[in-house]
């Protein structure tokens, strides 16, 4: 059931011995939301515990400093930022996917997986809507509630760069910094700070990058043999994908990826004037206008043949 | 002579045929200023003209679109974001340097060089002041104005991220966005385009960059050559700068920087446990506790060699 502002307050108002969720692959959207939530609903005397289903990077460690674990039992279940309960991860969907009482989400795709849902499809993040539940539960806001959610108003919107940017954002972040949210360390955690694993992955992606159609194709092919060679992860790779397209005078990007020993994954990001999903589509895949993806089960340097010559030939 | 707010309105209110100076090496912050600034002083129905001492980056054609040029003779001058009368550059410091009527500025180090100075050091923009002036000045922000001011309020804060940021910025963002600012288009224009020289320096400068110490000193050398080769510009190098020190690990981050034949810019960038500024005055250099520099008459590669043998036997 979609329910509304108030009532996911006042949900929240009743509620003891409650237990947050957050979404595997958590990201600092997700885990600001629970930390605030958890930080606020024990500022009101309430009992509250969290539950992450993947480990949480310790660069996140600001969020919960000071939380102390408890162990109860749940009465009380709270989904954060999680669109569908699969995101929750496997063992905590099995466990708790069909017993959430209130989810509290901001995606556009968001599922009614829970008993009631509150989701505000344009707040750019789940942060936005959980600090205006936390000013609405009278919770005082701490600087440490503040920096849990300046973290996900940050985080969401690439430092609020991105088009879900909205007035309500910044005058939100404007209310936070006033309230000690520490925004320039939290910046810089979040977003100047590169693994060595990605710094040496991006190397070896820069020496491989090549123009094609005098600069307005760019390609990157990355192997496995690349990220085993530099430890690079999944996060190593997304970081890559909008390179190509980021180059002036560049209007197709395209990123192969060797995903496993016979398949291959390309992503393909577009300027104005091209579809990426359209691009995608011709070769199975699909996505959005300006980033897309397909697969391909052959060598990625074959595959980034094929589809440089369709590019080329086809759509240029 | 340093005066308050409401007086530089007021200069502005009475002035005539305005000619507003922007620094030479225009940014998105002095250009931001003097375009809304024109726009809004002709929507008075005063004659305004801009001149900027170096050609202007066309990535910034936003901020000039739709201004027509004109020629009169200027009664009244006005430098925006200047620091001192030298940063106007050679040919408009000769011209009008000792003849600023109004100098609006937001930089500690502002040297009074106008009649007249309106300085916020707190500002994190001269765009946030020129807004706050615009408004005092009764004159409706359109959507080019808004565009304009978010422009600078943007770039002078690496898109929200920096500690000059304060409640205020966000506050006057979100007032921007509602006035019709192109937020998101201007920070893809600003923060997401990568020169090709950019790019095809970046990746000379991570193939010899270079590790010691275990990891907690980064080295990248850049030669004269490396920049001829890929066309790169002081931009480009600047933007490699804090590079070293973002990566995972790294406590003092080294950039070598051949000037000329015989000058080498050495760059040192630190976390919270070292002294940039210690370290390159040792050197004969100085600078800021995080980021500091110092300069050598010798080959690159000697260089280098030299202040890592100094950094890793002396300092760590």
């Amino acid at each position: 059931m979609i329910i509304d502002f108030a009532s996911a307050v006042s949900a929240l108002k009743s509620a003891e011995n409650i237990l947050i969720l957050t979404h595997a692959n958590p990201d600092g959207d997700t885990l600001g939301s629970g930390f605030a939530l958890l930080r606020a609903l024990r500022a009101m005397g309430k009992r509250a515990k969290l539950l992450c289903g993947d480990t949480i990077n310790p660069k996140y460690a600001h969020l919960y400093e000071g939380v102390e674990s408890d162990s109860f039992e749940e009465e009380f279940i709270v989904s954060v930022d999680v669109a569908e309960r699969k995101l929750l991860g496997k063992e905590l969907d099995e466990k708790y996917g069909d017993r959430v009482d209130l989810a509290i989400d901001h995606h556009s795709t968001a599922r009614l997986f829970a008993e009631k849902t509150y989701c505000e499809p344009d707040s750019a993040s789940a942060c936005e809507i959980v600090y205006l539940i936390i000013k609405a539960l009278g919770v005082p806001v701490t600087k440490e509630i503040a920096s849990c959610i300046y973290t996900g108003c940050s985080t969401d919107t690439g430092c609020f760069r991105y088009s879900n940017v909205t007035a309500r954002t910044h005058r939100i972040a404007a209310e936070l910094i006033e309230y000690g949210a520490e925004h320039s360390p939290i910046n810089v955690r979040m977003f100047e700070t590169k693994s060595m694993s990605s710094i040496l992955f991006e190397r070896l992606c820069l020496d491989n990058l090549e123009f094609y159609a005098g600069g307005k194709v760019a390609v990157i092919t990355a192997t496995l043999d690349m990220m085993r060679q530099t430890g690079a992860d999944k996060s190593c790779f997304d970081a890559i994908k909008p390179l190509t397209r980021q180059i002036e005078g560049v209007l197709i990007g395209i990123t192969v990826k060797q995903e496993s020993k016979d398949t291959v994954g390309v992503s393909v990001r577009t300027g104005e004037e091209y579809d990426a999903s359209a691009i995608c589509a011709h070769f199975g895949g699909g996505g959005h206008l300006r980033a897309a993806g397909c697969e391909f089960k052959d060598d990625p340097f074959r595959v980034r043949d094929i589809v440089v010559k369709y590019v080329t030939e086809n759509v240029l």
